[in-house]
């Protein structure tokens, strides 16, 4: 099954993140941003943090959900989707918003915490084996009992709703040279390249992908998308295969992709976590640690970075806490 | 040696958290108030959290030591104090920024980071035994060279610089019914009684204290400073005894002191951090778990809750993480 030609039952026509942003002003957060002189110095550049993580139900995918759900057609009996935790969470609370049930097919590796985020919200949850494939045929089962699926990145509203990330960010911060932003499906990156293009700013934007989820870099460079991707990465949250439609935009729109270490992850998280005081989840650190693996392309310019996320397993975490 | 009476030597008059607030200004971040409706959910009070992570240094201890460094005598050669961490790198801080040398006695068995953070800021670090005696002899040596000692709570300036936390609360949120702020040496608590005192407000302040550290209600209870201390816990920032100034102001005040269990502050942690996406230290968690901890005490009620610091060593927790 293929999640891509399943919206045209699902609402009125195609938004982008501008119309988006005018439905979601009241009901997501204007997340802040954040400025660190540290990591100026640290990577050269001038810094400009996105904190999604502090966005409803912990990541930016509030955004997508909240105006997917928004834009349905009465009657429906309730919403599907497949997903790690994070759209997951979201769709369900944007669901619950609207009086709507969710049912979320999520990979039985899936983080402990994000699947109760998704029962939080109301949200019921399917496990599957860990694969592109498991979670879209999970998804397919659900769709066949008569919900409309709503898939986390490969779909027009989710991408115009994600764009607002970007619309918020143009708005927020003067003379931007550049924004770069994780990718794993591509919903949040190929809405801010279009929030960008939307604006008529000369603005880069770039995408960072853990080096053991390359997917997005190598379908670039092979001008197709790849289908052979077996992730390997503690970013939970970019372990999906890129979207049709999120790599059709990055193509349109030339956005290139960094790709970095797991190495690199971990020292971005540290790096945040120690200097911003923020509790970023490994997927929310990645475009911070391609910003700092290429200080010679950063130096001296003005960059947006989305922390996409704050969501992971606290407790766990805590156990390395040393006693009293 | 007592830290309590070398003050004299060292500025003009005490001042009052007021005045305080007036040399700071300029000086120290007015940190945010943090809210969520999850965390007055569980504990059935409406709950505003002081941001005090996000102040420089990563924690409330930089106004008190900025404050104490600007009120010095022109001509001093430098400044020495003991310090778990917090203080210290404050202090060094402080002193840099009025071009002076900071040498601070640390217990070997300080947080790592903490230590690194004072020489980050250009402190000199002078190790001791983990008790309070070798702590104030060390300072001693130190004062013996010629420097003039800040000590990290015990002192009219310090607890006046503290003080401005209660100042900005009290103008940062209206019809306070509370406030709740970790105790160790003393300052911050003292200060916040001093800062309700002089607004005239009536807002209940109440401490809180790990119950491997209870110093404070001891001596609260017994109505004089108790000297056996042998604290054990994992907020490092709470293991000092309580201050002869600060027990004063908060036996004047009548400011009771709660006590809560390693277990509850653990808690705490993962509860701030999982919410509010905060990196909030040990001692930083101690407040809000005493809130937790007595729901029947706090219910319905407006109540700030002070974040003290967010410094602990972020590095080895993320040895925690899963892996790919």
């Amino acid at each position: 099954m293929s999640t891509a030609n399943d919206q045209s039952d699902a609402g009125p026509a195609p938004a982008d993140p501008g119309a988006a942003m005018e439905l979601l002003r009241d009901r997501v957060v204007r997340t802040p941003v954040l400025v660190d002189p540290a990591l100026d110095e640290l990577t050269g550049g001038q810094l400009f943090f996105k904190a999604e993580h502090l966005q409803r139900t912990g990541s930016f995918k509030f955004r997508g959900a909240s105006f997917a759900v928004a834009r349905l057609a009465e009657g429906v009996q309730g919403v599907a989707t497949h997903s790690s935790g994070n759209h997951g969470a979201a769709l369900a609370a944007a669901a619950r918003a609207r009086g709507l049930g969710a049912h979320v097919v999520m990979p039985e590796n899936a983080v402990r915490t994000k699947v109760e985020a998704v029962r939080e919200h109301g949200g019921i949850v399917h496990f599957c084996a860990p694969t592109q494939a498991a979670r879209e045929a999970g998804l397919a089962d659900r769709v066949a009992e008569g919900l409309v699926p709503i898939p986390p990145y490969d779909h027009d509203d989710i991408i115009a709703g994600q764009g607002t990330v970007g619309v918020e960010l143009i708005d927020q911060v003067d003379r931007l040279d550049a924004i770069v932003a994780p990718i794993g499906g591509g919903g949040l990156l190929a809405g801010i390249a279009r929030a960008v293009a939307e604006s008529g700013r000369t603005i880069e934007v770039i995408g960072a992908e853990p080096a053991g989820a390359d997917d997005a870099a190598r379908s670039r460079a092979a001008g197709r998308r790849v289908d052979d991707h077996s992730p390997r990465t503690i970013a939970d949250g970019l372990r999906a295969l890129v979207g049709h439609r999120n790599l059709a935009i990055l193509e349109a729109r030339d956005v290139p992709i960094l790709t970095v270490s797991e190495a690199a992850i971990r020292d971005a998280m540290v790096a945040l976590w120690h200097r911003l005081k923020q509790v970023i989840e490994p997927s929310g650190a990645v475009a911070y640690a391609a910003v700092a693996a290429h200080p010679e392309r950063f130096a001296g310019r003005r960059v947006a970075i989305v922390l996409s996320g704050g969501n992971l397993d606290v407790g766990a975490l805590l156990h390395g806490l040393p006693s009293a």
